[in-house]
């Protein structure tokens, strides 16, 4: 599909991020941090989180939601976990320093676990959940979704977000396995997907408020997004929003702010990351070896029919990322145009 | 509809046990903690998990599956994460032990991690994932299922397993949120019930080696189950059985013993707990009424049509051990001719 979508060198995409950040009030070496994580969501193919969210973050930056020059700290730290006030700057900053500490906790004690609150949103949780492989650890993931789109089961108001949780974990010489979920058969962004190419739903997605299918996109506000394995998925969503959100004293339930209607106002947005340092159980070379075979194994074994390949998660992200790398990030028309209108907006240059 | 059903008054069950697993060679100690567990499951309404294993339990001991008298011992051990060996003990034993000692690390650092190899099943998650919550702390919990049933997505070969998660938070005047979950639509002992009965499985639960839905549960070992959330429940499944399993050096993949057929050989189950000290993070009464308020918000909202109530992950569950604590645990006929029948080859008292 993306080869037919003209492609944009990495570096030319990470320039003009900067410019729009630099442009938009946000310190030179944080507007080069954004950049660069923001081109890498594009390069791993979360294209519903990379460099489509920056008109969102600068009209929210513009309108006094998020803290252009934010005082990061923490505020809260023992041995294996700490707690970072993020100062309502964007979550992107805080979610890397908050993976940094992680990381450097499970150093020495085995186990980091840093949450945030006064965050933002912060990207695909790919991001940071990767971080500490590197380390030779393995990385967890939670985060408040930035709207509640998702009822307790049995409910019909949208008391809980698409609260994603991710893990990641190194292989040797296969790519790291990277599982980066919601809760929710289907992301609040396909369904907004849907609506602009102006195709149903399919059954499944969506209920309204009689519990009865709702399949089109147009009336997604009328509705309820459905949760994975009914009151799991809903308790799944529960469970990472306390948490990633109460155990952080971020927002929760009814004191969620939906991020793009209300573009003024600080959204609290909680996160949290663990790092695991795996040579505080066995070699990592050993456990590296254990996950390629076991990959090996899963890749190789017999098939459904009609399935021409079994793909491992964050298997396909990764061959994008290669891909994209060598090829540049795709950019459709309206995303173009969109970036344009930024540009001149603020009056830089245009991404060219 | 367990009001038909006679009961036994938990410390009746637990005497019994005791008799049962000291008469199987355990140590009068271990069995005493097993029978404690164990009737906590049937307590909580774990019935798939508590004393209907009993008679697993101790064919398994008896031959030479598990170790009736285990040397369990930290092998590798950080401030803040340590794994486990359970020299083939039974699996209670060995995830209390674990337990506790993930509950002293997260005291001593803001959280514990500790793995477990060489275990063995070990009753329902929410025995252990329910410990660190009188320490004003957050339990997570992670487990190799004890047989594989659930192929990679897209595959025939059943490689992965009804892998449980659970986690469990604490309230303040509200019982605790606990989250105890497969990944898989059904769990296999759901399957087992209905061919016991012989009621054919809902389309969803399982499929055959073409991909077609199978419903009928004697043909159980010709097809595999469902994940929940198609490829995020078979996701799920491959990274917690990283997490209890490889990362543990315990089995996973193609190297999980099925512990049923295969009575006499070992397992090498692994299992993982976590402790996260709340106070690290934020007073812990403070927490404990955000977790309330949370609570009766979802358990007020508004329901869809037709729903009488809108439980908490957990909640069923402990309504259930307030009344068979109070009234004693039901036991079905065919249950309780079972432990009688144990009872009888070991030349023991009957539960009477």
């Amino acid at each position: 599909m993306s080869n037919d979508v003209p492609r944009v060198p990495a570096e030319r995409l990470a320039a003009f991020i900067l410019r729009v950040f630099t442009a938009a009030g946000v310190p030179a070496g944080d507007a080069q941090t954004l950049a660069n994580l923001m081109v890498e969501a594009d390069l791993r193919g979360s294209d519903t989180h990379g460099v489509i969210r920056l008109p969102l973050y600068v009209r929210r930056l513009r309108a006094g939601g998020v803290n252009a020059t934010p005082n990061i700290r923490v505020v809260s730290d023992r041995p294996s976990a700490a707690l970072i006030d993020g100062d309502n700057g964007m979550g992107h900053l805080v979610m890397r320093r908050a993976a940094e500490l992680a990381i450097e906790k499970a150093k020495a004690t085995g186990v980091g676990w840093v949450g945030a609150r006064m965050s933002n949103h912060a990207g695909p949780a790919a991001l940071y959940v990767t971080m500490p492989l590197k380390h030779d650890m393995i990385g967890l993931y939670f985060a408040v979704g930035s709207s509640n789109h998702l009822p307790p089961w049995g409910g019909s108001e949208s008391l809980l977000g698409t609260n994603p949780m991710a893990v990641a974990v190194p292989a040797l010489d296969e790519p790291p396995i990277v599982l980066d979920m919601s809760p929710t058969v289907a992301a609040y962004g396909k369904v907004r997907l849907k609506a602009q190419r102006g195709e149903p739903m399919p059954v499944g997605w969506m209920i309204d408020r009689e519990g009865k299918p709702l399949t089109d996109p147009k009336r997604a506000d009328e509705g309820h997004l459905l949760p994975i394995g009914d009151y799991k998925g809903s308790g799944l969503s529960l469970i990472i929003g306390l948490l990633a959100g109460a155990l952080n004293r971020a927002a929760i339930g009814r004191d969620v702010v939906d991020f793009v209607k209300e573009a003024g106002k600080p959204t609290n947005t909680g996160q949290a990351i663990a790092a695991l340092l795996i040579e505080a159980f066995l070699p990592p070379l050993e456990f590296k070896r254990a996950v390629d075979r076991l990959i090996r194994d899963i890749r190789n074994s017999p098939r459904l029919p009609g399935v021409d390949r079994i793909w491992l998660p964050g298997e396909q992200s990764h061959t994008k990322l290669l891909d994209r790398r060598a090829h540049g990030v795709p950019l459709p028309k309206a995303l173009r145009e969109s970036l344009d209108g930024i540009a001149r907006d603020l009056n830089i240059e245009l991404l060219g």
